[in-house]
């Protein structure tokens, strides 16, 4: 059911036996790092996954109050010493070529988006690992919510939205969402279930309605691919670790890289870490 | 029941009715720009209070990466712009002489602890105000967790702890920890209330045996004052935000300034946006 030009590079939806989401993050990273570029929801059930933004050392300490200031979206999981591509969250991963695609940006605009960024890389790069909604998924899934993006073989929907977050020294930019159809009947489990993984998001920041956040049409995200609700099904909102991303184009720092919305960085770290109770 | 010299500056324990717990956070600060110098748990209920540290915008990056790589004794609830005496916690409120008490840091001693700082203050400071263990005992009141300190007129007992906290540049040390002696009936109630809010530490670090935190003794606290457990009460430990305190008296930063141990920001945020559910 994918759409052309999505579907080839998607994993299987995840079953019970076979597939990517049985995978361990090791053996996710080793077939990204060989080329799979797919986006990472449904990979490696368990284990949690992370945006990722590198920024020059001079622009680290607006990065990093940027996020403090706006942890909804940017809940800060690692930050590397400058120059280092190893994280606490992987030991064994190299940050340059073990997320599925990345984008390069210069001045706030993107000028490659390759699947490593060997070529690209500086010593004076400070990166930054965000939480990430895919974390949830899995316990959403446990709580009986359908993942409709899953069942469809399409990376999360996410949308720009027109809510400003908060500046911090020369970054500023609006709060970007992902997107999820929810059955009415679910929604309690989707918003508690969440609320209890404040470091990948927490709970929604919206349930409902589109334009209350300045979304003009569902059909037509930003980032991801749409995906189709089922009757009955209610738009629920969650904060995205791709704001950062729209902060970059909005502030036009002279460098940066991340990963490509959608297809993430997963880490040796349990979901089940990140849950509060 | 306060031992000598401090129940003189304490507000007398909550009541349903009057003192303290019944002030709006304005007031309190009132109160304690006026000089009053006590303890704020038991202060202003429902307000969030916190921990302050400020220091030369020149070492603000590795104090916001050491609360970010340590944030269940860290939890930054907001960092100001340098020079600023403001914050977002609090629109009308100067952090130049909201606190009870102060302490000022020169190379990692302590030099002062006046009721102000009004002539320590400097232009490239940036302040940190970071979740307390206050936040929650209102919760923890609400379960019918008993608060020792509070009903012995005390301040809070704390203890460094052998745990040392992941570094960030030139910042190191150990992690502090506060203590409540809660019966063992209670227990869960005090785990599941408290981890409703990692903002403010969440839940305890340790329950049971001081000395797998490396402490001797809990009738020596290095900070605060010791309290009478009850028979039948249990330790429970939880992470402190006096631990950038000792990472300023391990790693001594040229100048500092903090609150003095217990004698809080009180803010003008409400505790319960800090529940996660």
């Amino acid at each position: 059911m994918g759409r052309p030009g999505t579907a080839a590079l998607l994993p299987a939806a995840p079953g019970p036996e076979t597939g990517p989401s049985r995978w361990t993050a090791a053996e996710a990273r080793a077939r990204i790092r060989a080329g799979l570029a797919a986006p990472t929801a449904g990979t490696a059930a368990g284990f949690t996954q992370a945006n990722m933004v590198s920024v020059p050392a001079d622009w680290a300490y607006d990065m990093l109050l940027f996020c403090q200031r706006n942890p909804k979206p940017c809940p800060v999981l690692d930050v590397t010493d400058a120059g280092s591509w190893r994280t606490v969250l992987a030991d064994a991963a190299d940050l340059r070529t073990d997320l599925p695609r990345y984008r390069v940006w210069e001045h706030g605009e993107i000028v490659a988006e390759p699947t490593d960024v060997l070529a690209h890389w500086r010593g004076d790069l400070v990166t930054f690992l965000l939480g990430c909604s895919f974390t949830f998924e899995w316990a959403l899934l446990a709580a009986g919510v359908p993942l409709r993006h899953v069942e469809q073989g399409r990376n999360v929907p996410m949308y720009v939205t027109d809510r400003q977050c908060r500046s911090a020294g020369r970054l500023s930019g609006p709060m970007v969402v992902s997107m999820r159809p929810v059955p009415a009947g679910r929604l309690t489990a989707a918003v508690t279930r969440s609320a209890m993984m404040p470091s990948v998001h927490g709970d929604p920041v919206h349930i409902g309605d589109p334009a209350a956040l300045g979304i003009a049409d569902l059909a037509r995200p930003d980032f991801g691919d749409p995906v189709d609700a089922e009757p009955g099904d209610v738009p629920v909102f969650w904060a995205c670790g791709v704001t950062p991303q729209a902060a970059l184009t909005a502030s036009r720092p002279p460098f940066a890289l991340t990963h490509a919305p959608g297809r993430m960085f997963v880490t040796d770290t349990r979901d089940e870490q990140y849950r509060v109770a």
